[in-house]
């Protein structure tokens, strides 16, 4: 019986010809990450171990979520980080500065590639099945046992099928396509399983729309999201991925627990409403909804190709007088090309605050945290309640194209309503 | 008898002929400012009195301090200013992505000129006397009843002369002077009194480093600090203040209660230990000490010739690698413009974190705030205990070129150091 793209990694990590959904395997890990809110309880659990870490080139820590720090509370976080990788040398540390988003820097620097394993304590480190790998999130407890292990044992998920046909229109983007399918199946609808995006769609993505969709799928509950390796991704880590990878391809009868199929050209722009990233709407179909602010930004939104499609838009425009409008690239390296395609500037001129690389908002750290009663739209992935500030608050996922003309007209709009 | 700046200034605003030090007056105010922090409480008091505001084009309204925001806290505090502006048709509130730090943006969008009187619910509203204006931080009882009534009590201050000689060398700059002042008269030492700065070292001063003097005259104490009118004056307001002014010359025969002499010509680089800024020691002569973080940007050093003088040094050079170094242009105008001129490259190739304009860390707001132990070279403009973090944290004060060559080295160091 044939083996998904999925199954064929858990198997060759776990020693064995092939593995069947449900199995319990114990894996070897090509990269273990954390951030500065799940490292320290991650190191706490390692240091009862005594042992040193695994292999001080396959873990990456990045502390993004609350730096430049806020407070005292979380200055003592990124201490705590900064303190554990120098004692332990590890090379993949990124300090404030010289880094940015966890999921945007880890492919940008070439720590992940088709056919590895990472996992990290972040639930949005499913964002690397974009490039043909499996990548999941874990808890601090199963993060510290691999920092000194490198390994982790994982229950061999079902796979569910994905397959677009089509082609993803002009001013249609990755988030329009995870938000229209987590409206499809519910937050529920892959519960520790795989999604695996097939078809002849596939080729209308570009890696940001990729990325966009894997990161998002723990939204529909998966345990991982996964791509098959094109042109567009050999093209992406060509320069970036320098250790020996293996590109993995599904089987002809490799076994899905079923297909869902999504129609690309079809799609429109969408968002999703207050309080959960599967309460996905038409715009052009919810009448007058006023926003106070606007984000974009995050290890779903904070890419290059993201802040272009944000820039076309507000060019030449200004954010309206009631919104305030916080663009955030993903990492020092989107800033700067950002900053060399005039998009910064863009942004500045339309009234825009442009933060250094951080998560920011996005789960309530920092850089535009709502009061009670305001509505975001943001480009960010959770929309449950209180995360992005007060609990009476509101936010409203979209793309950066509907972020960005929402922006200018205070209210969530098209991008085609922007004149 | 002659009267001074400052005398002229206030009795003009008293409707008098003339005043002497120590008198008791009430003045008509042309600028009224308030921040984020202050505006709430200042509200408050101003409900109370029941009138409408004296005159909505006269009142400035800056949510600079905690914005965008860090928390549910600091998110209701804006609200509560956005809201009061809305309400009483502020012209002069400036919104997130819209704005900056309070006393770079009174000049930049020329709401401070000469021979104005202006308070502002900030100590550092001491600023504008660059520009040959008196103006004051006031507490926020103060500031709500001149929401309402547009005047203020003052008792008259005495006047210190500071009579500066020689010409500011390459490589010093109004840090260097300030500290120096500061270092030589005491953090008390100009206490309720006036800091008149005169004589033939003026010329050498640029607009930056006036606007760094003058923010900092509270530091020694001082009620207000104030610069004669010149060519560079006239040239900065030129396309900035579009209301009638009045230039206010001392008279020849003016009274000051003392003179400080200081030739700028014999000035180093200078920097103030903890944990006060009268703390000044030359840079050269304090051996090795080593530091975790560097802060450019401030009120007092958030202006774009600051961040030319830091640029210029980290140019092809990074960031020591134990060090974060936190660049924060102090309005978006400033952000833009150092953007144009490469200054935002330079800093994120260097590996320094540029953030969106705001008080940031200063006063332990947020965007860097120090653990315990930590150690920070800072362009802000006070070193109290635990005012940028933990209470075991050290914060060194000095000009963006020390900063910016302790961030090269990872330790205290004067710019010649750097190769």
């Amino acid at each position: 019986m044939g083996m998904n793209m999925t199954e064929k990694i858990l198997a060759k990590h776990a020693g064995l010809e092939s593995v069947v959904p449900g199995q319990l395997i114990n894996c070897k890990l090509d990269m273990v990450l954390a951030n500065d809110i799940t490292a320290p309880p991650s190191i706490k659990e390692f240091e009862k171990i005594g042992k040193p870490v695994f292999d001080n080139t396959k873990i990456a820590l990045v502390p993004d979520h609350f730096t430049p720090n806020k407070d005292i509370k979380t200055a003592d976080l990124a201490k705590a980080v900064r303190t554990f990788a120098k004692q332990h040398k590890i090379v993949n540390y990124f300090e404030v500065g010289r880094m940015g988003i966890e999921h945007v820097i880890l492919p940008e620097k070439g720590l992940v590639a088709p056919g590895m394993l990472t996992i990290g304590a972040d639930s949005h480190t499913c964002t690397y099945g974009a490039l043909g790998g499996f990548s999941t999130g874990v808890g601090t407890t199963d993060l510290g046992v691999a920092l000194a292990t490198g390994e982790a044992w994982f229950k061999v998920p079902e796979t569910i099928q994905v397959n677009l046909t089509g082609r993803r229109p002009e001013g249609i983007n990755g988030k329009d396509v995870i938000l229209t399918l987590i409206g499809k199946i519910g937050v529920d609808g892959a519960r520790y399983q795989a999604l695996e995006f097939t078809g002849e769609g596939l080729s209308s993505l570009s890696m940001a729309d990729r990325f966009t969709i894997a990161n998002m799928a723990i939204e529909a509950g998966g345990k991982n999201g996964i791509f098959p390796v094109d042109e567009k991704t050999r093209e992406y880590i060509k320069d970036r991925v320098t250790k020996p990878y293996e590109i993995v391809v599904s089987d002809a009868d490799a076994q899905y627990v079923r297909t869902v199929e999504i129609n690309l050209s079809r799609l429109k722009p969408v968002v999703a409403f207050p309080h959960l990233p599967g309460n996905t709407k038409q715009v052009a179909d919810i009448g007058e909804i006023k926003i106070d602010q606007v984000v974009i930004g995050s290890c779903t939104n904070g890419r290059l190709e993201d802040l272009k499609n944000a820039a076309d838009i507000l060019k030449g425009h200004q954010v309206h007088k009631d919104v305030r409008c916080i663009v955030i690239p993903g990492s020092q390296q989107v800033y700067l090309d950002a900053m060399k395609l005039g998009y910064i500037e863009i942004f500045i001129h339309a009234g825009a605050a442009v933060s250094t690389p951080t998560c920011g908002p996005c789960m309530g750290g920092h850089m535009g945290i709502l009061a009670a009663g305001e509505r975001c739209v943001s480009t960010t992935n959770r929309n449950f309640r209180g995360r992005m500030g007060h609990v009476d608050s509101e936010v409203y996922l979209a793309g950066p194209h509907v972020a960005a003309a929402s922006a200018i007209l205070g209210r969530i709009a098209t991008p085609e309503e922007v004149q």
